[in-house]
């Protein structure tokens, strides 16, 4: 399963970038320590859905579009 | 957010009563305790996204079916 949290992250960076936004921006917009967004990038924290919703509002997208 | 939780709950019960199973059956397929089904199923847990991969695959369905 932990394929699962990396390609979740990957999402998570993938769509960070096309909205040229840096990790610092996304962790004030969700609110969330910037380091602790880095290992969610890198897959290696296992989100929870609300994260996940949280997450996907910073992005812009539905949560759906964060699951590989 | 609680009411993410609850939504989920409602599509994984949705799904399961599609399937024609019992919430047993279910936790016997997720490996989950039978309480802690019925829990989920209620909103009062706020799954992660790896327990809500482990629901899709034991509702035979993709895990964005199980996000509202």
């Amino acid at each position: 399963m932990q394929d699962l949290g990396k390609a979740v992250g990957t999402l998570i960076r993938k769509r960070r970038k096309a909205l040229g936004i840096s990790q610092e921006k996304l962790a004030l917009l969700t609110n969330i320590d910037r380091s602790y967004v880095g290992r969610i990038e890198r897959g290696e924290v296992n989100l929870t859905v609300e994260k996940l919703y949280q997450f996907a509002q910073a992005l812009q997208c539905h949560a759906r579009e964060l699951l590989p």
